[in-house]
């Protein structure tokens, strides 16, 4: 019998169930994403009820738009069960969910994980294999989830969290944007395009719904990180205009050498 | 007999000597390379003067800083041929070159390839093989060369290569080293980092001489590159600060669409 449940099967969710086909059951509002599911030999729940009572470990794969309203769908349906059900998510950004059900033992995630397609024609097996998977606290269950799917299990305070993702995954996806935004729309230039303008834009290529999402949910943060940025943008544009070209290679040495030490 | 000379057999031109084995002959100041290359089947020069004197194009393949120098050492030896030599070289920038013997055809070249690797141990065979090489006016021996190299010669001015050549490269190349040197270097922020950061960075791990001369060599077209994401940028915030989500969306939208469409 499957313990794990997957609501919401785009590229996360649809990725835990096909990684864990024989542990999973999964439910999504689009019945047609539930009929490929379904054919490509993965259970399915006949309604969210049926998913919340069938289960031990909840896993809430929506994005940001319909998080809420699922989740209170989510209490009253574990309002009915005898024993308690442990629920996490997948959102980028680990804001306070306010859990008024005793019977859900809430604890937030986020896998470091995806690309930038969308969908569960986009999920695949071993998608999380070797992937970090951020805990706000530890929490058995999902854990030993987090470990049956390869995924290194990582807890951190939620602030925390939110202030290196706005770092290292939220501003990356704005630089891509505004990279795209601020190139003039002319053949001959996108022409030349080699691999540093597709690697430094390829998340662009995300639908807008996530991306804005992830941002604005995480709007502080990202704003911060913006700051942080244009600081260093100016210290460049300023030793350009003053020709200080010593002060331009130690700025790329710096980053290079941070770079070689970090990733 | 090989009548293509390259000199300097670093990333891209040691790329073209493993490419062309059997047309190409070599000349670098580093002895020990040129003993790599020898090993590994590729004719080498015994001096500069002997590889002018020996080919009918030569592809000066070295760096900003050693180009000068280079060039009229060339122009030197070019004066005590009969016939003239037909010299291009693989610069990321196309400023002005001064060319005083009339024995020198030069037209500038820039093949859109490459990694953030160099030397010619990060050298293969077939860099070019698809990339786009821009030159600035048609030159029928170099334009014989990149086609042999499986490249797609486009001619561009001068200007706007280089106008060109800030957003798509070098802008990257800036934002990758900015986006290192605006994190805080903390193990668990780097820890995170998944493959949005690692992609939009790589270029950072380029050589720092490199990096620091395609943006000192194209100054003023680098500022205004970096001015116009500032500007973006600037639009970013203030939506965020100002909570028009909608406004974050439509951004986010534009950006996708224009890569889309584009890339």
């Amino acid at each position: 019998m499957p313990n794990v449940g997957v609501l919401g099967i785009g590229l996360i969710g649809g990725s835990i169930a096909k990684s864990l086909p024989n542990s999973v059951i999964v439910w999504d509002s689009q019945e047609n994403a539930m009929q490929v599911a379904q054919a490509s030999g993965i259970k399915i729940a006949t309604s969210l009820d049926d998913l919340v009572n069938t289960v031990d470990v909840l896993v809430i794969a929506v994005p940001f738009a319909a998080f809420d309203a699922v989740f209170a769908g989510v209490q009253a349906a574990a309002a009915r069960r005898e024993k308690p059900i442990v629920v996490t998510n997948v959102l980028s950004v680990m804001n306070p969910v306010e859990v008024t059900e005793p019977n859900v033992l809430f604890v937030a995630g986020h896998p470091m994980a995806g690309t930038e397609n969308s969908g569960f024609a986009a999920a695949k097996a071993g998608l999380f294999e070797g992937a970090t998977w951020v805990l706000e606290k530890h929490q058995a269950e999902v854990e030993s989830l987090i470990a049956k799917l390869g995924a290194k299990g990582v807890t951190m305070p939620a602030g925390l969290h939110n202030e290196s993702v706005a770092r290292i995954s939220h501003l990356p996806h704005v630089l891509a944007a505004a990279q795209l935004l601020a190139t003039p729309e002319d053949d001959e230039i996108f022409g030349l395009a080699a691999s540093s303008f597709r690697d430094s834009t390829r998340v662009a290529a995300t639908k807008a719904e996530l991306t804005a999402g992830m941002v604005t949910n995480n709007r502080e943060q990202v704003l911060r990180a913006i700051e942080a940025l244009q600081g260093v943008l100016e210290e460049f544009a300023e030793a350009l205009e003053k020709r200080d070209d010593q002060e331009v290679f130690d700025m790329f040495e710096r980053a290079k050498l941070i770079r070689d030490e970090n990733l």
